[in-house]
């Protein structure tokens, strides 16, 4: 902190942002992206977690002012950020959107979560990671839609029906995003979806390990198709999920594309 | 062309694509993704202009079957990819549905699309990128959005404004998403949007048309909350454009995050 | 061209970077980086093909001068950018040498390439991509380095040898970068590498073709050690390139992270 | 831990990396890479700092073998994840290199590194991220680069010297690489980086703050020429640092292209 003459309170500074705004244009969405923050998330075997986050913090914006207060999103994240969870959000957005005075507080927040997973013969453990956030909006109500991209192994069942030997795989990412009536641990988000893969990825195989997923994947192979059609079998069976999107990416082992598939639905409406 | 034993006819070999799925789940689309390929894109002042798209194609899977056919995507691509425009991407987009026998066909492409511009005062030419791209939908009727992102200099009217000297500035970047009911050039919609900042980019600025674009920035301040409402009006007043999404994110000079702002409007609707 | 009173003679304006510094540090490489350009590379099919490039062009700065000339770069960069190959990329520096007035003049380019592939055994047609690049020096003599990224597939000789059924497979990813004596052509770096992998990938594959190259990829398993060591071998065996660097990246199906090798020599030093 | 009749005991399965190789080459780093690991780093503030890691882990291979085992760097970072700093290195590596027989381990690591930051006239606390990295190799000696990439405020000499008002100024980006004798914290690099540019970034910065940064920026102009040697100068006077290597590159708010410097230099040679 500079101690200096350019010293100024911040009442005799104008404030260009409160001016009327002639142009009659409101806006949806004005606020800070990209900003990289130290947060800690509910961990289900630990409790909490550090992680790091990138945020986008915005609220809407009336037609009659010139611009909104963009220190005071950082402001009210520095606060916040101890604590990033379903539990928490609504408090932070309501924080947002009373310091903005504004009638929606909307957040998005992605950042890395990590698992302890033992290989599956030999019991060896390593950290798995993966990338997961929220997205949530505030006015009266409060909506959150969870995020969880898994990655897996996929193994081409018409590579396999066709060939003599062998069958071509490749790793293949999952992204789920969903709405919940209930806690939904992210662990089990990405439980019921390595179970649908032909195999789930591991931090640390060794050879007894590596036998097994190799056979674990050749005996379920799985389109892109079929893997959609497995985790929304999933998520339908789960009456805590009450809307889910899934999308499949396969980086072919074959081709430089990639085989993607995309199924969403809303169970209340459909 | 290999020409060995392996060769087999198309036949003789097992279509699991083809089997039926008692899974009783559609998959919303299902294709290919990243795709790269050489293309030919109309251009206002050449005809046409070469670029390479980074293409998603995609159909809708009824429920009572296993797999789509991922390489009739590629013949696809292949046979229209020396034109991919407003007039040629329906025919493409039938002739995608007609091969997989879907409802749906979709496309998104994005490529790197070169205007020659001259600098300010000196006349220097020199060669401006923008990032374009398509999104398409073919069903019954024929949907397209043409998607832009434009680069351009902000400066920031607050800091204009208390400051005893100088303002901050900095790179911004405008993605606009538009539905049109006529042709609209791509070098219109960069000639809207590049007059709503505080000045255009350059690719070559000598030093008369440094002072001359410094001052220009200087005597137009801009927020991001300005630069959407500018480009609003634009769209607002051009009858062709008939809904719009606008984004502006700007690389704020004097944080590490993004300042960010969002509009869009149909106006069929509102 | 704005026409305007603003409108200034060039030597009217003070030129800073002419100025004399006094810190005594002379300045390694100046210039400008991530410049977007269309161009046209060498094609041993078709002469020419169009591409763009993203080039990073600079010169040494002697410690007596304040700074280079920005705007010069690209001036050269629009007038030699019709042919950007190993014949041509020695007068481009020669100028750009003499217009910044330095000794060392350095162009850095990467650009993706494309090649029309035939399926193995259909014989169906499609484009494949390769990003390629060029990293060429100016001073006396003219130094240049060719660089390749080629997707192959690679299976897992230890999962083969270890399970009774399958073998895990996945896309690799080659990045080579030689010196020749003589033209080596880029296709002909690609049928090299390519030649080394389990399998090569194809822009499309029918059934027929999915059947040979899964059976292809069984029957020549490679670690990543073993395509570093092929492609060695088959860049000893060629006279022509005189110095090498060979890269692969698995991106493993079994785990979330790479397997890496890289072996590098110079032909005339060891 | 599957409990099935997969379970086979290590020895049992074929070692096929253990095998002999004929092709004669050694392999210079063989390993794995993109591995994402939460671990600790040091921090002059608080001891120790919470962050994850994108790891590079190899070691060399001799001729004589066909592979090395991958699972056993995953194995070792497990192990030494908790503490990733200068004084925990060297056991990390020569772990590596005893549990792999190879001479050389290297390890290449990035990781955000968070400082807070106070506003320079208010005061107001923020986390303000640095991407910080460590490249190691250990075999009879252990030798380190510590990479750090600051973002800063650069405003143009030359726009400020020609033009009558205002001066265009962006976001730049430092890069740093050394080797020090001595510990030199990574708030000591940052520190002495941030003093070179026109003015340091802010997490938050109010209405005093700002006008106070605006007007810091347009009395300290720099070049990227500018900013290396300023750099240079502050590593020349450190006598702990003894090889460094700085890249500066500005995002220029008049160009869609990037400005660049680099200088390099090794205090013991030259």
């Amino acid at each position: 902190m500079v101690k200096s003459d350019t010293m100024v309170s911040m009442s005799s500074l104008p404030d260009m942002q409160n001016t009327i705004d002639e142009r009659n244009i409101a806006i949806d969405k004005v606020g800070v992206r990209n900003v990289m923050y130290p947060i800690a998330v509910l961990d289900c075997a630990n409790g909490k977690q550090h992680s790091i986050g990138n945020f986008q913090l915005t609220v809407d914006l009336p037609k009659e002012f010139k611009g909104t207060h963009m220190s005071r999103f950082v402001e009210i994240l520095n606060q916040y950020s101890k604590e990033i969870s379903v539990q928490a959000l609504p408090e932070m957005l309501k924080a947002l959107k009373e310091r903005l005075k504004a009638d929606f507080a909307h957040l998005e927040v992605t950042f890395p979560f990590f698992i302890e997973k033992k290989a599956p013969v030999s019991g060896m453990p390593g950290m798995m990671q993966y990338t997961c956030g929220f997205k949530a909006t505030q006015n009266c109500t409060f909506d959150m839609v969870t995020t969880v991209e898994i990655p897996v192994t996929t193994l081409c069942p018409c590579s396999k029906e066709i060939s003599d030997r062998g069958a071509h795989n490749q790793r293949g990412y999952v992204k789920v995003a969903i709405r919940t009536n209930k806690l939904v641990w992210i662990e089990e988000i990405i439980s019921m979806v390595e179970a649908c893969g032909s195999a789930p990825l591991y931090p640390l195989l060794k050879r007894p390990d590596e036998k097994f997923v190799t056979e674990l994947a050749y005996d379920n192979p799985r389109f892109v198709e079929d893997m959609v059609r497995e985790v929304a079998l999933a998520f339908e069976a789960d009456e805590r999920i009450t809307s889910y999107e899934i999308e499949v990416e396969n980086h072919e082992s074959i081709h430089a594309h990639n085989a993607y598939a995309f199924v969403a639905r809303d169970k209340k409406i459909t």
